[in-house]
C-alpha cells in the first residue's frame, strides 16, 4: 500500500479479496503495510487491485506459467525431432543456410552440415525481414527444395513458419516448426504450432524477457505440445558492436525455471563470422543443450545474412570445439538415429 | 574498409560494385579508406559486400523505405477514419475500454467518449495476452457488441486484428484496424491489413527503432494502402517506474522522416492513471495529430489494464487539456462528420 | 521463498528476522510462501536474506531515500538560485553555452540568453568528454570568464564540477553547482557538492533509474543541503534517430516521489536543434518546473555540441512558448531579483 | 547529405573542409549525396559539420582511441600485477571477499582464494553504493587490513579507488587499482589513476558501449600507463532475471579492437552464485584472459553481495573448471612468482 493508505483502503482490499474467495494477510511496516494475498492467482488477477485507493503496487508471487516450468515437470526434458534428441544428455549441432535459394546452394549447405556432424539441417524457406524490399524467402518453393534435399541427405530438417495459413503446409515437410524472434508474441501462431504435432524450436524474443519467452512457450503447450526447444538469440540492448547481445545467462536461468531444453544461435546474435565460435563454446559450456549456425558454401553472394555464415573449414573447427565441450559437460554429440543404427 | 584492408580488397570491391552495374567512389582516410556507392541500392543489398576481405562496416544511405517517406511525399497525409480526419491541421482524441467485456461496459465507455469529445471510439475484441492465463478477449462476440455500440452511438470505431484469419471479419465491423505492439513486424498481418481496404492504426514495437516502425508500415503501404496512422505506445527501458517509456521525441522525428500522422498511447506508455494527463498534453505540443486514451466505467475490476483506465471526470479534464493545447499548436479537434454537417 | 523452501528454511527466517529484532509475518500461498518483514529496513538489510535457503527474493516496501521523498516534506520544494525561484509556482529558463570557447562567444551567448528572458545562465568550463581527443573545456580560465560575464550580465550562474579538487574553486565563481549525467553515481563528489554551501542541479545518470536518482540526490541531502533540482535529460535506450531518449514520463513520476523541482534539458536529450522546441513544450505541460538549453552565436563553429545548440531566433521561439504554456499551467516564468525590484 | 541538400549546402561543405586543410570526395546517390572526407579527424571534429545546412549525419571512419588500439600494438599485451602475468597465454583467477569488513573475515576469504588457486586477491575498501543507507566500506581501515592479510598470505591485491583525493594512499597499500563500473568515465579519476604508477582494473561502465570502453582506457593511457586490464562484468538491459547481461561477446570484440587483456566478472553480472560457475566457464572458452569472482566465509552475513559470494566448495569446483578450460584454450594458469620461483 501507499504511505498515504488509509485504514479503511486496506480494509477494502481485505473484503474485496475475501470476497473472491481468498485470504488477505496484513502486515504493517514502518512507513507502509503490506498485504499478502493467499487464493486463487488467476481470480485476483481480474479484481484490477491496482485499481483500488492506496495501492501502491501488486506483486505475484507465482510463476505465471505452469506446463513448462520446473515446478510442473522436475526433470529436464528431452525433444526428440525424429529420433534426434535435444536435451540434457546431448548437445545437438543444428546447421543449414539462413535462407534457401536454389537447390544447389541447399544441397551443398546441408552436405558442409552433414560432413561436419550436424545432427540437424535448419534452412528457411520463409523470411521475415525488416525491409519489404530485402528477399523475403522462396516460399512454397523453397519448401519443396527442403524436403527433396532432407531426403536425399536424410538429415531432419528444422524451418520457420511466420504464418498460421503456412503451419500445415510447413508442417508437411518440416520435422520441427522454427518460431522466428519477431513472432515470439504472435499468440495465434503459438497455438496452431501448439496443434501442428511436430516439435517447435523457439526463439527468444529480442526484446523478451526470460518469463515472457516461458509465457510464450506456455501458449504452445497449453494446445497439448510439449516438444518446445527454447532458443537463445541475442537481445536488444545500446551496444551497436554486434547485430544482438548474446544473453548467456538466459541459459542456466531459463533451464532452472523450465525443464525444456535451451539451445544457442550463436550466427544471430552476433552477426559475425568470427564470433560463431567463441560464442558456440561459451554456449556450450553454460550448459547449452545444443547450438543452430548458419553455413553458406558462399557467403559472399548469400541473399540473406551472410556476414554471418559459416564456410567449411570454420564449420569443422565450430564441431570440433562442440565435440571437445560436450565431453567436458559430460554429454554425448546427438546424432542421427540410422547412424546409431548403423 | 578495416585498417587492414589491401589495394587487392579495394579494387575487389570496385570490381564486383561496378559487375553489377553500380559505381564506387575511393576516399582514403589517414588510417582508413571509405569507399561510397552509387547505384541501384536493392541490388547492392543482394551483393553482400560485409562479407568481402577488408570490408569493416557497410553503411545505407538511403531510406529502406519510400512510399511512407516524406521524400515520396513531401506534405503531410491526412488520413479520413468515416469521415473523422487525422493529421496535421486537427487533434484526434481516440476513447474507449481497453477490452470490450460486456455490451453494458462496453456502451457506457462509448457514450464517455462521445460525451467528452471523442471523434473516433476504441475497443478490443481480440487481447493479445503476454500470459495464456490472462483475459483474452471475447473474439467475434466482442466484434459483434462493438458494431451494435458503433451503430447505437454513431462513433466510427478501431479495434485490433491479431491474426490474418480475423482480418476479413474484422474489417466487416471495423472502420479502423489497429496493428499492435506485438505485432508490428508480423509482416503478413501486415500485408492482409494492407490489402483489407480499412484505414490501418500501426503501433510501435516496444523494441522498434523509428527506422523499423517506419518499414512495417511501408509493408502496408506496399499493398497499396496509404491510409496508415503512426502510433507511438512507449518504448521497452530499463526503467521500471512506468509501463514503458514514452518516446516523446518519437513524435517529431517520425513525421520529419514519414508524411504519415502520428498519434500517441499515453495510457499504454505510462501505465498509470495519473500519467494520461500530463503525457497527453505533453504529446499534443510534441506534435502528435492525436491521442489515443483508455476509458472505462469501472476501472476496478476492468479484465484489461484497468491501473491505466481514465474513468468520468478524468476524461472530460482530458477533453478540455486536449482542446486549449489543440488551439494553441492552431489545430482544431477532429470531430464526427454528422456533428460538422448537423 | 522458492518453491523448494522447507519449513525448516522458513523457520530460519523467521528466527533471523527476530534476531535481528523485527517480525516475520508467513503468508502460504497456493504454490509458495510469502515472508512479510516488519522492522528497522537497514537493519534487516545487513542480514542478507538473500543467501538463505528457499529464498527466492527480497522485496524492500520502503523506498530507500528520506530526506528528499514526499514521505519527508509533502509539499513541493522552492530552489533558489541567487534570488530566482526553481519551483512549483514557476518555470525557470536556464538559457548559454555548452561549452566556454572565449570571453566573446560566452558573452554573446550571455546576452542571447538575458534579451530572450532566461533567469539563469549555463556555461561549462569543465567538460566530461567521452573521448580524450575532444576539446576538455577551459578549466579554470573557462570559470574566470563565467564570473567576468556573470558581472557584467548579471545573471546567476550554473556550472559543472566535475571533481571534488574542483569544488571549491567552481563554488566560489559559480551560483549553482551542477554534476554531470556521467557523475550521477560519483558519490564523493556528490558529497563534496553537499558540503559546499550552493544549489545543486543534479542531471539524472543516462542509464539511471528514477530510484537511483534520487537515491543520489540524498546522498547531497545529507550533507544538509536540500536545495537540489532534479534534471532530467535522457536516458540510454536502443534507439539511435536521436541522441538520447527523452524520458517525458520522469518529470511527472519524480515530482510524485520526491519534493524536489525537476527541470528538463531538451537539448542533450535530443542532440538536435530542431528538436529543442517541441520537446521544451513537451516538458513544460508535463509539469517541469524550468528547461536548460544550450545557445551559441555560431553553431556551426561550437566546440562542443553545436548541432543541439539554438542560434538567436530560436532562442526567442523558444521563450515565447515557454511563456505562453507557463502561463497555461498557471505559472510564472521566473525572473531575476533585480528585475522585479526594477 | 539529406535529400533536400541544395548544392550550394554541398560546395559549402567542401569549401569548409578545405579551409580546414582536409579534401572532400562526393559522391551523388541516386537519392542522396554523401561527402567523404580525408584529413585530421581531430580537427574536422572542431568543425561542427552537423551545423551546417543540409548535412544529415556525419559519421566517423578511424576510431577514437588509438593507445589501446590494436593498429597502435598488433600483439595482445600482458599486464604483470607484482609479478602475476594477465594476458593472452595465461588465464588468472582473482579472488576474494566483494568488501573488506574485519580482519578476519578478510583474511579467511584470502586463505579460501590462495587455498584454490587464485593468484590475486581482490577486496573492496571503499564501496560505491546506491543507497546512502547502505555500508560505504571501512575505507582507509579497510586498506590497512588488505595490507596486513596481503603482508601475511602474499598474494598481489586489487582493490577499488573512487576518488582522486584517494588515489596516493590506495596506491600505497595496493598492486592493482580499480575503476568500477560507475566510474568508468569518471574522467579527472581515470587521469590519476593514470598518473599513479600501478596497473588499473577498468570495469565497463553498465550502460557504456565497447567504444566507450576504450575511450576511458585511453585516459589512463594518455598519462603513460598502458598496464591496463579491461573487465566486462555485465550491462543493463530490460532483463531483470540477472542483475546485470553479462554481454559475453565483449570478450572477443575488445580483444579484437583493443591489445588490452580481457578478463570478466561474472560475480557482479549475474549477481546469483548458482551463475558464477556457468558463467565463469562460458568467459575462459570465449577467450577471457581472466575471471575475478566474490567469495565470503558467510555470505548470509556478508555486508555487501552476499547472494553471489562464493563458499569454499563453490570455489574449489570453480578453480577446477578453470583450470580444465584454461588447458582446453592451450593457456596455462596464472601463478604467483613466489610459487613459480617455488
Amino acid at each position: 500500500m501507499s504511505a498515504e493508505a488509509t485504514p479503511a483502503d486496506i480494509q477494502a482490499i481485505v473484503t474485496l479479496v475475501e470476497s473472491a474467495g481468498g485470504e488477505a494477510f496484513v502486515s504493517r511496516g514502518v512507513s507502509r503495510v503490506v498485504i499478502g494475498l493467499v487464493g486463487d492467482i488467476e481470480q485476483f488477477a481480474t479484481l484490477n487491485l491496482e485499481g483500488m485507493a492506496g495501492v501502491r503496487e501488486v506483486t505475484r508471487i507465482s510463476a505465471r506459467y505452469k506446463l513448462v516450468s520446473r515446478e510442473h515437470r522436475r526433470e529436464r526434458s528431452v525433444v526428440e525431432v525424429r529420433g534426434v534428441p535435444i536435451g540434457p544428455q546431448t548437445v545437438t549441432l543444428i546447421a543449414g543456410p539462413c535462407a534457401v535459394e536454389t537447390p544447389e546452394q541447399t544441397l551443398q549447405a546441408a552436405q558442409m552440415a552433414r560432413a561436419a556432424g550436424a545432427a540437424l539441417m535448419r534452412g528457411g524457406a520463409y523470411k521475415p525481414r525488416t525491409s519489404p524490399y530485402a528477399f523475403q524467402g522462396l516460399g512454397e518453393r523453397g519448401l519443396r527444395i527442403l524436403a527433396e534435399v532432407r531426403d536425399e541427405i536424410g538429415m531432419p530438417v528444422v524451418t520457420e513458419v511466420v504464418s498460421t495459413e503456412h503451419v500445415d503446409a510447413v508442417a508437411a515437410c518440416a520435422d520441427m516448426l522454427q518460431i522466428g524472434t519477431r513472432n515470439m508474441q504472435n499468440f495465434p501462431l503459438l497455438q496452431a504450432v501448439g496443434a501442428a504435432g511436430k516439435p517447435v524450436l523457439l526463439k527468444r524474443g529480442m526484446n523478451a524477457t526470460i518469463e515472457e519467452w516461458l509465457m510464450a512457450a506456455e501458449y504452445i503447450a497449453q494446445r497439448g505440445n510439449l516438444d518446445i526447444v527454447l532458443c537463445e538469440r541475442g537481445i536488444r540492448t545500446f551496444e551497436t558492436a554486434t547485430r544482438n547481445t548474446l544473453d548467456i545467462s538466459a541459459v542456466p536461468v531459463a533451464q532452472r525455471l523450465s525443464h525444456l531444453p535451451v539451445i544457442v544461435d550463436p550466427s544471430h546474435s552476433g552477426g559475425r563470422r568470427e564470433l560463431v565460435l567463441p560464442l558456440s563454446r561459451a554456449a556450450i559450456v553454460a550448459g547449452a543443450d545444443g547450438v543452430i549456425v548458419d553455413v553458406h558454401p558462399r557467403p559472399e553472394i548469400a541473399l540473406c545474412d551472410g556476414p554471418q555464415a559459416l564456410v567449411d573449414e570454420d564449420l569443422h573447427e565450430l564441431a570440433g570445439a562442440v565435440a571437445d565441450l560436450a565431453r567436458y559437460m559430460s554429454r554425448d554429440i546427438a546424432v542421427r538415429p540410422e547412424l546409431v543404427a548403423g
